[in-house]
């Protein structure tokens, strides 16, 4: 059971995992393996409670720590409580949410496996923006799909702005880097009996409801915003797929165009 | 064709409009009908330039006002060139877009008109964030829905900050208030010859795949994220559909499950 320690001085070393962490989040410098997994709010934290990343600490604001009372009966951490003021003066802004949870990383699951089992698979190529990649890692968590494979320059799914706008999924979602080098790596899908569909808003592309894709076992590549897909990505692809669009308009923010053909391939319902 | 003009005062009167957005977009007493149109950036400004609302002005540094240029031929406002600083001491925040147009709100489209002549409508209830409202306005223009009527406690899509996130659609797509009592309002859409569907996560709706919905003529009726629509709202719809969801997940943000919805009925294909 964690044990509940008050601490009402911010310079106090058993907070020195909640220090600056605005600094720490812009920090364009932390590799994609490395840095601690943070969890802010009581839904988010709850996630990280439940995922297999080790937890180390926890620190809120009483009243949020006691929401919580059921989720720490059997993690056997420290949790500290302190005041909004002391909390705010340590990570370096106002915490809206009340209660931050910190964890190691744990080893990333084995993409072979993952193209193993999965009835939908996601591939980014180039999703860097953290915003974008968290809400798309929501989506896939809420339309059943059943892991992400990172292609090359993709943002970190730990980084703490993809945890929270993920509102916890990258905790839940399973994901791997994709191993070897890209796009040769897509093979990889098609070896495990996959069908790897490109997302792309190329006039003759088939559009996503008429590729047969629905209850196939389908890895969806998907493409940066802007600049999308690049070309060598999309000619290893098995089939290239877009989204009727109409005409004029920019395309649609990549989390969404991802839920649409998450959607559109049954996710989840197979 | 404009007049470009340069100003190096921030307190010129001939900038009020453009003066402390920062508040002006804070105010919680701005009702829906009333307030300036404000458009950022090259992209947006250009949508308002060829949208039905009266332009009043221009403001942006030298080097956007010029990218705008053929725009500007056949609009006879002034535009006003000004540097980086003065703009900001305007505004009262640094503009990373460098220009922004101001136009006058213009009178609604007619409902009845929309109703009777639209294949595929958004009915919002409730969508009382700015954000999640201009990005239903984003997913309506790209996925071809051919209008949004409000109903009840929605939020304004003219404030600035629903401009900003639709990328200008909400000057675009057509929308109108929905006139009469709620939810009886909705009965216009059906005298139009419209199915009205209900999106909920209820378990026992059908799968909006399978709800014989695309190629319709269709009112999507639209709650908001987290409560969702109303009772009243739900028994007034003469279909209740959902977007099968993976177990123990959050439903989709609004704006993402209006997305998937407009692709399953086909908005963007007839």
């Amino acid at each position: 059971m964690a044990i509940i320690t008050a601490i009402g001085d911010p310079t106090d070393p058993r907070l020195d995992d909640y220090r600056d962490l605005t600094t720490a989040d812009r920090r364009p410098d932390r590799p994609g393996g490395r840095g601690l997994v943070i969890a802010e709010g009581v839904v988010v934290v709850r996630r990280l409670i439940e995922s297999p990343y080790p937890v180390r600490s926890l620190l809120g604001v009483p009243r949020r720590i006691e929401e919580l009372t059921a989720d720490l009966a059997h993690l056997d951490v420290p949790a500290y409580a302190a005041d909004a003021d002391t909390m705010a003066t340590t990570v370096g802004f106002h915490l809206n949410r009340g209660v931050l949870a910190v964890a190691d990383r744990a080893a990333p699951v084995d993409a072979h496996e993952l193209a193993r089992t999965a009835r939908v698979l996601a591939v980014c190529e180039g999703v860097n923006d953290h915003e974008n990649l968290g809400s798309l890692f929501r989506n896939a968590a809420a339309l059943g799909v059943d892991g992400i494979l990172l292609g090359p320059r993709c943002a970190d799914p730990l980084y703490r702005r993809s945890v929270r706008v993920s509102m916890g999924h990258v905790l839940r979602v399973p994901f791997a880097p994709l191993p070897g080098p890209w796009p040769e790596s897509l093979d990889l899908l098609r070896e495990a009996g996959m069908r790897v569909a490109a997302l792309t808003p190329a006039p003759d592309a088939l559009p996503i409801s008429a590729a047969g894709l629905a209850g196939e076992r389908v890895a969806l590549l998907l493409g940066a915003e802007g600049p999308g897909l690049t070309p060598e990505a999309l000619a290893a692809a098995d089939v290239r797929v877009r989204i009727p669009m109409a005409t004029g308009v920019d395309s649609l923010n990549v989390a969404t165009a991802a839920a649409v053909a998450f959607h559109a391939v049954g996710a989840s319902v197979g």
